[in-house]
């Protein structure tokens, strides 16, 4: 399977011109499988007001970015996982919408929402999902949600075999932090991260760029700059995901010892 | 709280002759309030057999090992936590020992065994526990402990400040993911690893030294070499590590949504 990230810088509320902007990158690499693009990827990342994101928010599916994600989908034969602001009813979410070769596969919707985010989006109430695309069981997460070890251990107890992660990262930890979540859980994982200034509500936000494929050993398989509008894309067999072993005696997973966790406080 | 870490080469089956080299070396540093020494500090890692193992392991308390470090915690007037092969019975365990001023304070017996060690030890068979070390509550894990991020989880869940971590450490990984330990808990973690070799079982071993400690965010506050005989002396101040927020909306703790997550399977 091969994952292609790209890496940008978009433009706020600038809806169309973002579209535009994938659609014409993605289509340069008809070779990519599974394409991870970064968290709120189509509108920018920063509201001033739950009204403003309202006005922006649309619905997946059903929406014009939708069916333009849907139909690129479809044209390229591959796999779209990106960050949108999802509205559902009363409700907006912070969200990552997922399709498989012309056909909506369904969104994750985040769970941990992060600083000023609380503000404006609604948190997801359902579990991080697995999706099957392609045959390859992929899980998703968004930026924040890294930062809780459960998030990743629950998409790989599911099966997950490689972790689509869209975000719009401004801390400095998660891209090595993803390097334990590869290792603990012997998963690949997909970091789409954006790049560039936002500075919409008085508060200026640097994000941190480089995107990454980590192995199921940690390894980093490719990493982008910090800085720069740049696609990257591996080759991965998810298959090496599925067994759990690390050497003759231990399993990451059997060797668990739930009963002797205290994790509900 | 001054934390030390002494990282030093244990000779395997010498436990006389590596208490004698604990005693000397701490001595000569009388401002440490906390020590945390290596896994098998006293008898050394590999064991060809369990009853080779059985022949050498002591009781905890009790025993002439225990004896000696309870009265060199009670001489520096300090803590110390030492990973030591433990006899209970008919059980074997890889397990830490806790001293608090010339207190036995009680035991952590490792509950994910690695490799090898399965069989010769037994697992523990209780959670790990927070000890109370100068009003300073720390939890204690061993090496491999690291790899699944239940342990330390639910050491940070009980209000562990502290993560004093004894290793063997053969895998080149843990150092690095000790940072993501921290994080992801906001605790400090001090990691006491033993460096040179062994080649006893005909699956030769190398330790990799790199003690550490870090502070509540990841960043190393010392960290020591691959392979030489050393002391790290870092000043905490564990009552950071007992509030959880990270900015004004955020709490790493609080904002856990334990619900969703899928950790039983």
């Amino acid at each position: 399977m091969k994952i292609g990230i790209y890496q940008f810088n978009p433009e706020w509320g600038q809806i169309e011109k973002n579209i535009n902007n994938i659609e014409s990158n993605l289509e340069k690499h008809r070779d990519v499988d599974l394409w991870v693009l970064p968290e709120l990827c189509t509108t920018g990342y920063q509201f001033k007001s739950r009204q403003e994101l309202k006005e922006r928010a649309e619905e997946f599916p059903g929406s014009h970015t939708s069916d333009k994600m849907q139909k690129l989908s479809s044209r390229l034969n591959t796999a779209i996982i990106l960050g949108v602001a999802e509205k559902s009813g009363s409700n907006l979410y912070n969200s990552a919408a997922v399709y498989g070769n012309g056909n909506f596969k369904g969104n994750y919707r985040k769970i941990h929402l992060f600083d000023q985010e609380k503000k404006c989006f609604d948190s997801g109430q359902q579990s991080p999902g697995i999706f099957d695309l392609l045959g390859v069981q992929v899980g998703v997460m968004i930026c924040f949600d890294w930062i809780f070890p459960e998030t990743a251990r629950s998409l790989a107890l599911q099966g997950a075999q490689l972790i689509a992660h869209p975000a719009n990262l401004v801390l400095p930890y998660c891209q090595d932090a993803m390097v334990t979540r590869s290792i603990e859980n012997k998963v690949f994982t997909a970091t789409a991260n954006r790049f560039g200034t936002e500075n919409r509500t008085g508060q200026k936000l640097t994000f941190t760029g480089k995107s990454q494929v980590t192995d199921i050993d940690g390894s980093r398989l490719g990493q982008l700059s910090q800085n720069k509008e740049q696609i990257l894309k591996v080759d991965i067999d998810p298959a090496r995901a599925s067994q759990k072993s690390i050497n003759d005696n231990n399993d990451l997973f059997q060797d668990r010892r739930t009963n002797l966790y205290t994790l509900d406080k």
